[in-house]
């Protein structure tokens, strides 16, 4: 599990097509949260005027754009942007993330699969994939490439640190504050499973922000995740100790 | 083959990062080109601001985001943008289409398959059909969900024609004014098979602002398109006729 400010955990989606609500959100949250993202919806309104502004503010900034566009016009469009975020998300595919230019790339989290698509929308767009392998191939086209991360659904973060580690940021959009109902996205999962899984940040937007008490519960957000990180980093240490005795244990039987 | 105005077959793409540059550029030649395209490159440098500046000069515009997100997030930033484009394009995927407002529909045109992606690419990704393939797919989810039409490379134009008619616009990026060489784009042909197949417009940006003689260049390539629609349009009239011939020639022979 990596070592991650916990003010900077949560990221907090500015889902909104109004700038100085927006605004309003920042001044109002940033004493707890340093880290905020901003989609097309709100970039669409504010522009890198909004993106500039935020930069200011002292925290970090996810820009989702989600370019998925031919290399030469996806590194045109991340030339425009790279210096006013510290990470722009492209969708991953081998042929976009290889020719993302090599100072740019420690900004990059690549998108593997939306969260609304579920295994059906994959099969009918032809794809024998599931989309948990999908996720794991796409991830390596970013992680491979040597980019920042990766966004994936919750229910993947588990196979993702099994096979690539820890040394890429894994960041979790979508995320519930409480278990999943019915809603647009397929694959989503709690923010306590993901911190479990090993997820870095997770992204919440509206459960915050149509919330009665936002700064209550980013609190206990935060609180809960401060407990879970400090568990599993415990597990981790016994593991290691176990694992050294194991090795100190079979040393002595061969010495 | 749909009826459109001459100067509405070119769309100039506007792939440049400095406004001042774009807007001169749609002066020197808009007298012979109503139709621009502003991708994510420019779009990112000059906003909606310079969209708007667009509109003013009386042409139509293509707003080439090439949105690819969760269909509440792709709703969220059409609203955003819907009024200030005629054309803005989204990757086309059945959940995506599907969900889009009616009332703007008429206004989007489906990405099917980037022509930087070729069969390997999508193998690589999972994907058992060949680019072709992938193409009708991702043309029926538009067609079907009634947008404006399609964005495909001209090796598929053939195809969709044949499976779809021409009750919706095709438009055909990546266009060479010569044959092709190497490039960064599989899947590229040039617009004089273009319009012979059946594209409605047909997207060039470099081979006209790099050219030395550009309107010269323009009014060159607008003859021969006028040409070799012509030439198409009276092929179709004489299968018309043909067929309504062998028709009269059968309801003889049954009288």
């Amino acid at each position: 599990m990596n070592n991650i400010d916990f003010n900077k955990r949560i990221i907090l989606a500015l889902d909104v097509d109004d700038v100085e609500f927006a605004k309003n959100w920042v001044q109002l949250t940033k004493s707890r949260i340093k880290f905020y993202k901003v989609g097309l919806q709100l970039f669409l309104k504010g522009g890198l005027n909004f993106v500039k502004w935020l930069k200011d503010q002292d925290v970090d900034v996810m820009l989702d754009l989600k370019l998925f566009d031919i290399p030469r016009t996806v590194n045109a469009a991340l030339e425009q942007v790279k210096d006013y975020a510290d990470y722009i998300t492209v969708h991953s595919r081998m042929k976009i993330m290889k020719e993302i230019p090599e100072n740019v790339r420690h900004k990059i989290l690549g998108v593997t699969v939306l969260t609304c698509f579920d295994n059906d929308d994959l099969t009918y767009d032809g794809c024998s994939f599931s989309p948990k392998t999908l996720v794991l191939k796409r991830a390596k086209y970013a992680i491979y490439n040597k980019c920042a991360g990766v966004v994936a659904s919750g229910l993947e973060i588990t196979d993702l640190r099994e096979r690539f580690g820890n040394e890429f940021k894994m960041i979790v959009p979508s995320i519930k504050l409480e278990k999943p109902r019915d809603d647009d996205q397929a694959r989503v999962v709690t923010y306590k499973q993901a911190f479990k899984d090993g997820a870095d940040h997770i992204v919440v937007g509206r459960p915050i922000i149509q919330s009665d008490d936002p700064m209550d519960l980013i609190e206990r957000v935060q609180e809960n995740m401060r407990y879970i990180v400090k568990r599993e980093k415990r597990k981790e240490e016994e593991d290691d100790w176990e694992l050294s005795d194991l090795g100190r244990h079979y040393s002595q039987e061969y010495e």
